[in-house]
């Protein structure tokens, strides 16, 4: 059965667009937010345009927000209507995004990308290596399958020892230390609590081996700054590729910019492009659910308000 | 039984030894050339030296050499011996490095790695894209499991249309560019022979979509550089990343070197490192092989001169 359904609003054409695609794809019948009775919101920038919008609406049953954290939005919650989210859409995009920088971390990438003379030989194969990677998420869960044909020794360390499909062995953050001189390459990808700022400072820098890499597509406040910029020019570890930083944006002038052995992408993981196309058939799917009555991806629990 | 190996030129101390002592794992006597039925070559940098070293042999029937691509050799290639040469044994390590320079595109890591300030997202995601491969050797026997997991649409195009394992299609090379305009990824991973000299060139180049990447780990003289240096220029392609260049070494002020969308690495697909490690044992193999009369490795078709 085909219901109604609208995209809103129309400040970002591209995305606008691709949720009008997905709306079709799903069998839905778009139309204006004033016969919809489902919701796909259509930019990410402009929660504050929700009330305007929501004004125009009479039938409205089901919101379909873009985010995989709706803290944006979490003030405009309510029990009036079922509300959807981007949980999980995104995390095949950043674990790609983790396996570039591994590997481009072992090849030495980011030192060849900068130079612009034939130089020597650097480079060491990631087959086998020992990945160790905190957090026990969708990014993981996204991530192991990527490495799994290079046969690398995997430890997930999580705050509890519940095995993780794809890992070799499963540990819970308390033995972190344990772990970290047996590490060729430490994957940050947990989430950001007062447990987890700063776990990654001087101490656990000093046991990871000197070939070792860091990952961080996490937070920034998973790492103590001045501790990984000390540990790069010590050469106490190999190199760091960042996805994030702390403070950010990096700004300009500061050592990591310049620390020859890390790479600084400006949180990139996902992006926007990347985004869409990961988010429109995740949305289409979520419409056809929404036309033949199936329960729906990624719902927000508004009590909770996640 | 026991034959009797040689292992020359003694130019590479390290090679030598690790060359010498696969002739032993092997199951052969440790010859000199005079006596040797069997030569391992134990210095690619000096294809020059073989007539003199050569001329001292009176019972050789077997030259290993230890090239992948052996045209500084194919000129010494003759039937009076049975060559085999080292064809597939770095595959595994140059595998690594085409995803590596597969994913840094895809995620502009060579952009972010100039940076030395916070800038905008860039970035596409991998998965699902549509990888075309011209060249059905190792290389690409062991770079289309790295791919699987992306669920790349992956086309092998190499001389005859025979199936290639984990390929969704297989097409000869006489229909190259139906593939080039449906084609995100360009990796090229074939032997440099007459036929393939210059391969890539204008028309190949602007027949591929603007958003595609090109990427070389075979030998730089499969692209004709001066139509690359335009394409990029033009954006007629998004990028190259070019473990192989022609000339090589890529001389200092070569306009490539200032390409914003292209990503040099000297040659490092394998390290003499990872080179070593991976050639002993293959030559010990064959060395068996050769003293109990079995199939060698890896043979040279002195014909078709690779």
């Amino acid at each position: 059965m085909s219901r109604p359904v609208a995209v809103a609003p129309d400040t970002r054409p591209n995305m606008h667009e691709a949720m009008a695609r997905a709306v079709t794809t799903g069998g839905a019948t778009l139309v204006d937010t004033a016969d919809a009775e489902g919701l796909i919101w259509a930019d990410p920038g402009r929660p504050e345009a929700f009330p305007e919008v929501i004004a125009t609406t009479t039938r409205l049953e089901w919101i379909q927000l873009p985010y995989a954290g709706i803290e944006p939005f979490a003030h405009h919650l309510n029990d009036r209507w079922t509300w959807t989210c981007g949980k999980g859409v995104y995390a095949p995009a950043v674990a790609e995004t983790v396996l570039a920088m591994i590997l481009s971390g072992q090849k030495h990438l980011h030192g060849y990308a900068r130079a612009s003379s034939w130089s020597g030989p650097v480079g060491r194969v990631l087959a086998n290596s020992r990945v160790t990677v905190l957090g026990g998420g969708g990014i993981t869960a996204h991530l192991l399958p990527l490495l799994a044909p290079f046969e690398c020794d995997v430890t997930v360390i999580r705050r509890s020892d519940e095995p993780f499909l794809g890992a070799d062995r499963t540990i819970p953050v308390t033995r972190l230390h344990e772990v970290l001189p047996l590490t060729d390459v430490l994957v940050l990808a947990l989430a950001l609590t007062d447990e987890t700022v700063g776990i990654i400072s001087a101490a656990e820098l000093t046991a990871l081996p000197e070939h070792a890499w860091l990952v961080n597509v996490a937070r920034g406040g998973h790492v103590v700054t001045d501790d990984l910029v000390a540990a790069l020019a010590a050469g106490s570890i190999a190199g760091a590729a960042l996805d994030v930083t702390n403070p950010e944006p990096l700004p300009d002038g500061h050592p990591l910019w310049s620390a020859a052995n890390c790479l600084i992408t400006p949180h990139i993981a996902n992006t926007p492009e990347m985004g869409l196309e990961l988010l429109e058939p995740f949305v289409a799917e979520n419409v056809r659910r929404f036309c033949v009555g199936e329960q729906l991806l990624a719902p927000v629990n508004v009590a909770l308000g996640y």
